[in-house]
């Protein structure tokens, strides 16, 4: 019989129902690699055809890069009490380079696994860790050095390439496919994604894959300037809210509406459990920020911390499979006074613990000084790097200061002890910065950690919007996404007010698709505007239901459309509310082009001709346009 | 006894006591000018003291731009059903330069007018209209050519300084005028805003205060890219939704949000009626689209539009008093074959019409063929043009193409007609723009048009997000404001899905209110971090009323701090849900910095001398901080 309480289970149950539910006229596509089990997933958009003529036109499907893994494929079998299936084991275990472990090898690791009160919160198809065999180095980097393509960067290309090469050579995507030429600021994105340049872009440091050897359940994604811009969101519980099924159901939430990685930034209880949980049932990178924990462990005094004991949270997190760690090693002593005359001080958790610590102690911030230390532990499971922004700014007057610069290059500086030990890295950034001063930003952080991908929280673009700060920071986001930010991490509408619940983590996600979105359109990234196109084609030919299913969230453009619509045939109808049956410009111009296609002449002739000759014709036909609507 | 409905009396009734309610610890002061008539309206946001030392530090009140005209000051008797003061009477009056008519002028007007089944719709205190006397203009342009400063050039070169001047020489508002340096393309906003450089720059062209004489209730408001970026709301019925009502009710509610100026874009009965209602109880410039109520007297035919019918609309609204006209006069014959390859055509409702009635006649537009005589009549009233875009773009596909930047290099050549005329002028912009594209569409406008104010719709920077097209657009708008662009025409989240009810033009105005003072910020307008560094402050002293009240929807940001707090004690607390006690960032820093103040020293000394003296000690007496949390 199961330990886990009957609650549990029955929350659980009804979860996996709801988030397996497909997006209407979706379907999961599988595109195969060069070996049978690489086959990556993407969500395929049929459409409807076109009626405006005699012969309908046909509009063909569109690709869609896909978060959501198993969860909206309705051939998976759903269960979160067992998680998800190991995708990647195989390529793990074929590299002969790893050792499965008899358990955590962690003091709070095992302490935790055998604690019989803990069996009613404990996932119960616990796998036994794996880690490097002594002297090896399983990162994704290393492998890139040494020339290999892995499964995972294989994968990585065919999902970042959504079936463009195909889609070239179909003449009916041609339309689809026009494009504006992007400003990329430097960025090299070719106009093809090739296993051997998603290869050469993590070895030269440019990019990463975080994908820890025990997070088998992961699909592959790549976060640098030269791919699609990715955001991160956020979940976890605190002292005060939230349940293990709740961040679970975030997760899985998350993931549905196209959230690339997340964090668990739980502080409160059971964080160890309840990573667990979200880490066998994500088909994302998790990622997590170890001093939280570690500071749970010493009862919140930071004073407290020690290297040891931070060095077991690091051991105990990459063996259940966290993917990448947020290592606030730039918090030098040196630069915490530089932050005093500031409004608002230190606001990252992270940055204020290790000043704290820096100052109870007069030492130098043990994360610096270990830094060599943890890259030996990174590099034993495949954990990427995410250098904290300890100093980042909290608010506009603290942008761009000599606290935060000065840790940005302390950055720079690990990003290359790092990379002599061939560990992935991205770095992180601001946070508060008004628009004119987000462009150096970026240009900084590329000079000064040498391209290594930037992972920026918005920036918020002002600080008087309460509430609205998925907004403020969507601004921003987008903004630095265009200049070259490769992951942008989401912000909710709760942000500095409280703890987001799902339809904030829904409206925070979708915001941030938009700024990441439009940040690949301004580059030029190539295909990045046939979606674009397909929704504004069905806009205009009014196929309402082929317009909701290509935005980013049916549910919500479907709803809307049908609250202001007071009679049901209008929901198929060629106008909407905002306009009424006369006043539509999209029906008026279509009219326009009906006539056209009457008089048996291209669009263009037809137009130049009405106005040569056929002016008076119109008027006696054209006339009857507006009666039926 | 009326002949309003009852039901119409009890819902304003209603209505009036929802939008009188003040903003928590605000209040309505009033700016003195020159004159005892020259009042300003402003909200002041008293905050609390910092009670973080043993002496309580005073938190100076802030001071906010405020279009709710009287609606937020309690002294103030609200009654829709008589209208708002007029302020401006006596201005108009004294000028000597217009005269009172017996009733209205228009064919329409005198016909709606005299209709006894109109009785129970129409607005029961209907003023007498007025009109330059015979020869003369009364365009606030003419008179800054003149050089004379009029009340409204005064009142609005108070408006937009907002106090700054008493505020620098107010020692407790010294850190809170930090402020970065702006980067503002070009643009001249002088460090003080006097009335002479109003006067200058409305004599330039380069802004306008739309101030129909027959619209005196309106509080003077300017629209000028060397002065505060301002926002624009939507609202209007159509044939399929909305009553009178609940239109007044949402321009009221936009007023209370922070709309600068309001379109009236209804297209369904009683147009004219519903207007009127708006515009006696309107604080802010009201805008329309003539070319609309004109297609609805030719029942939707808009081949059967004519120059009388349409001079006669204008004459009708421009005695109503409504501020600002989109005349649609830059969709040429020419141009119009150059949509015919669009992938969506013409999207401008005003645009399709024009271009159809083109085509029906194989005619020059009559917009364009009569301008000067519509300068006539814009003069003789001082409504302002805001020359449309019949053109723009309607998906990001159709950005920046010949047909858009044909029409605007046409607007630029009416644009010097109507100087001619010293008739007052904005220029209309897109649409639907990705990002690397916008600062092109700014660039061109102020090249062609000579620099009169842009006032641009979003652009939306991608077409994916139907139901959340405010943020697409509020992205585009942030940048564009920040370019140059003087005003935003808000987008709701129910753009291109239906018509936005209240709570769509409350998320569409707060969207915009943060895209333009993101711009604001951007560009260095003085004194435009004042609020941003006041909240921020609030903010990190845990002074949760004051981050609210000085928020741009204080209620929203009240209402979700509270809802994720479980204990009443919490919502005082020093710390929210999203961390818990133990993690907030905030609080360890401010302890801190409370360590600091305790030994007496300076912030930045304590933290040296603590470094390298004091570490025992620190821990020692530092070890309790979080003990009472």
């Amino acid at each position: 019989m199961s330990a886990i309480p009957e609650e549990f289970i029955r929350k659980t149950a009804q979860l996996s129902e709801e988030v397996t539910r497909p997006f209407s006229n979706s379907k999961k596509i599988y595109v195969q690699g060069s070996r049978p089990d690489i086959r990556v997933g993407m969500r395929e958009v049929e459409q409807s055809a076109t009626h405006t003529n005699d012969t309908p036109e046909y509009n063909p499907p569109i690709t869609i890069y896909d978060t959501s893994g198993p969860y909206t494929d309705p051939t998976a079998h759903i269960d979160l009490l067992k998680g998800l299936d190991a995708l990647r084991q195989n390529w793990i275990l074929e590299r002969n380079d790893t050792e499965q472990l008899a358990g955590p090898t962690s003091e709070f690791g095992i302490a935790r696994h055998n604690d019989p009160k803990l069996a009613h919160l404990r996932f119960e198809h616990l796998r036994k860790p794996r880690r490097a065999k002594a002297g090896m180095n399983v990162s994704q980097m290393h492998y890139a050095r040494k020339g290999i393509i892995t499964p995972e960067m294989e994968y990585v290309a065919i999902r970042e390439t959504l079936r463009l090469n195909e889609l070239r050579k179909d003449p009916r995507y041609t339309k689809l496919l026009r494009q504006h030429p992007g400003q990329n600021f430097g960025a090299s994105i070719p106009n093809e994604i090739t296993a051997e340049f998603v290869r050469d872009e993590i070895a030269r440091g440019r990019a990463i894959i975080p994908a820890n050897i025990n997070h088998p359940e992961l699909e592959p994604m790549i976060i640098g300037r030269n791919f699609l811009v990715k955001i991160n969101t956020n979940i976890g519980n605190s002292a005060v809210s939230s349940s293990i099924e709740e961040e679970v159901e975030k997760m899985v939430w998350s993931a549905r509406w196209g959230g690339d990685t997340l964090m668990d930034l739980s502080t409160g209880k059971n964080i160890h459990e309840t990573r667990e949980w979200i880490l066998r049932n994500a088909p994302m990178p998790i990622g997590t920020v170890p001093i939280y924990q570690a500071l749970e462990k010493v009862d919140g005094k930071a004073e407290d911390l020690t290297w040891e004991m931070f060095r077991d949270t690091l051991i105990e997190q990459a063996e259940q499979g966290v993917d990448y760690f947020t290592i606030h090693a730039g918090v030098r002593l040196q630069y915490v006074p530089l932050t005093a005359n500031r409004l608002t001080g230190i606001v990252s958790r992270g940055g204020s613990i290790m000043a704290k610590w820096c100052l109870a102690h007069h030492q130098e911030n043990f994360l610096y000084t270990h830094f060599e230390e943890i890259c030996d532990i990174m590099k034993a499971y495949d954990v990427s790097f995410s250098l904290g922004d300890g100093l980042r700014p909290g608010c506009l007057a603290d942008a761009n200061d000599a606290a935060q610069f000065g840790e940005l290059e302390t950055l720079g500086e690990l990003t290359k002890i790092a990379w002599k030990h061939d560990v992935q890295v991205m770095i992180e950034g601001p946070g508060h910065v008004p628009m004119q001063l987000i462009k150096e930003n970026m240009d900084k952080e590329l000079t000064d950690c040498f391209e290594a991908p930037f992972y920026t929280l918005g920036p918020l673009v002002t600080d008087i919007a309460p509430g609205y700060d998925h907004i403020t920071s969507g601004i921003g986001a987008a903004q630095i996404g265009w200049y070259g930010t490769a992951m942008l991490c989401y912000v909710t509408p709760k942000e500095h007010l409280g703890l987001p619940n799902k339809q904030d983590v829904r409206d925070g996600i979708i915001t941030y698709k938009i700024s990441a979105h439009a940040a690949d359109l301004a580059k030029g990234h190539p295909g990045a505007q046939v979606r674009d196109n397909a929704l504004s084609k069905a806009r205009f030919e009014f196929r309402w239901e082929d317009q909701f299913n290509l935005g980013l969230d049916p549910e919500k453009a479907r709803g809307m459309h049908d609250e202001t619509m007071p009679k049901d045939a209008h929901k198929v109808a060629h106008f909407c509310s905002m306009c009424g049956p006369n006043f539509c410009s999209m029906k008026i111009t279509q009219d326009v082009r009906d006539y056209a296609a009457q008089q048996g002449l291209t669009e263009e002739a037809a137009l130049q001709k009405g106005m040569q000759e056929k002016a008076v014709e119109f008027v006696r036909q054209g006339a009857e346009i507006y009666k039926n609507a």
